[in-house]
């Protein structure tokens, strides 16, 4: 059994599966970062505030343990076309990736400063802000696992709705601030936190951007459904 | 000549050329861009604002055309050892270029919201900032272009300089908005402009990594000189 080219090819696909397996448990450590993350902040759990930083060190270490096995499998097995876009997509999501763990744990770490606005702030807009995220995520991920284009397609279709809930939570932040001064830290805190889940979901758009070109070989058009120059946050506060 | 072993080589040596001109280019775009808008930020200059988003376009295609000239020599020229940790470097590279130039665009498009500060605000803190974020953004890029190790490492031991001079007008810009509510939304538009820059500075240095570890085959540890946990920001704002 130990000759037969069949052993080799099976070798080879058991790398493959390994590789997408690394980025599969990147993608539960990063979905969990988030959730934990934005529990913290709007529900003001500091038990929930402290994994996610904690998991960043295994987020890097899956990372790097992707680029060592994708250079290993490129070396050793020379593979072609879908297996190829495959690899390289696998490198460019872990690092989407790893940008999503950061800024999780950026927002988890934020968590207890936001605590001053109890009470006189309500959370609702960036809980439905973080709810959005977190299944853009969540199928941006699925997307990955299952290599499914028609889901990429759906999550690089939703990333508008997130930008829109950004642009109106910053201009209420802005004007509660200047109606209570004393309210200036925690509420640039939760700004940050706002713009940080903005990013997660860029990200995990770019990761299904990544997916439907690994899938179907075409890339999604350099514009975003934002439209124009406003796939960069032109209409945002930015 | 054309049936020689040596044309091979070449043209495998042209495409391999071909590959770090494109991230050449890109980086000598990304720094144009920063330079751009922190200029437009701090002098308020209005038509320096202009480029950077506009540039992004640019980048944004060299990043594609980097992914599918890597894709196509993966393919063709099955590369090993420095060759192939050079390519898997410039596809990681050119993420962290495009980020770049994403997070100079966001400065520029905010450099005339900060117009209302002119006159009561020192720029000065956030020059030193910009000042030491370009340096190593350009040494991190000269060492992308060297394959120089020794600078990449300079630029990684740098980073901790940047993250200082962030907390620290942080700080300030908070006390300057809790004086004067109505300086709040400029005061935020600058907030950001430093972060932005910030992260910058972190990409350099994700630049400077890759570097390392495409020349000398060994990654850099996976904590920076910031220091344990603290390498994702726990001692800053965050």
């Amino acid at each position: 059994m130990g000759n037969e080219p069949a052993h080799t090819v099976t070798r080879y696909d058991q790398e493959l599966d390994r590789l997408r397996g690394i980025v599969v448990r990147m993608g539960g450590l990063v979905e969990r970062q988030t959730a934990q993350a934005i529990a913290a902040v709007v529900d003001q759990d500091e038990e929930a505030a402290i994994e996610p930083p904690e998991l960043d060190t295994e987020v890097d270490a899956f990372e790097r343990e992707a680029e060592m096995l994708a250079i290993r499998i490129l070396a050793l097995r020379a593979p072609m076309a879908v297996d190829l876009r495959m690899i390289v997509a696998v490198l460019k999501m872990s690092g989407d990736l790893e940008r999503i763990g950061d800024y999780a744990s950026s927002i988890a770490r934020r968590a207890m400063k936001v605590e001053p606005l109890d009470g006189a702030f309500s959370f609702s807009p960036l809980r439905a802000m973080a709810r959005l995220v977190q299944e853009n995520l969540h199928k941006a991920i699925e997307a990955m696992v299952e290599n499914d284009s028609t889901r990429a397609m759906e999550v690089w279709n939703a990333d508008t709705a997130v930008d829109e809930l950004y642009t109106a939570m910053f201009r209420e932040l802005v004007t509660y601030m200047m109606e209570d001064p004393r309210k200036i830290g925690p509420c640039i805190h939760l700004l940050f936190v706002a713009k940080n889940l903005e990013r997660i979901g860029d990200h995990a758009t770019n990761i299904a951007e990544r997916v439907y070109y690994a899938v179907t070989g075409n890339m999604l058009p350099a514009v975003r459904p934002r439209g124009g120059a406003a796939r960069k946050d032109t209409h945002k506060d930015s």
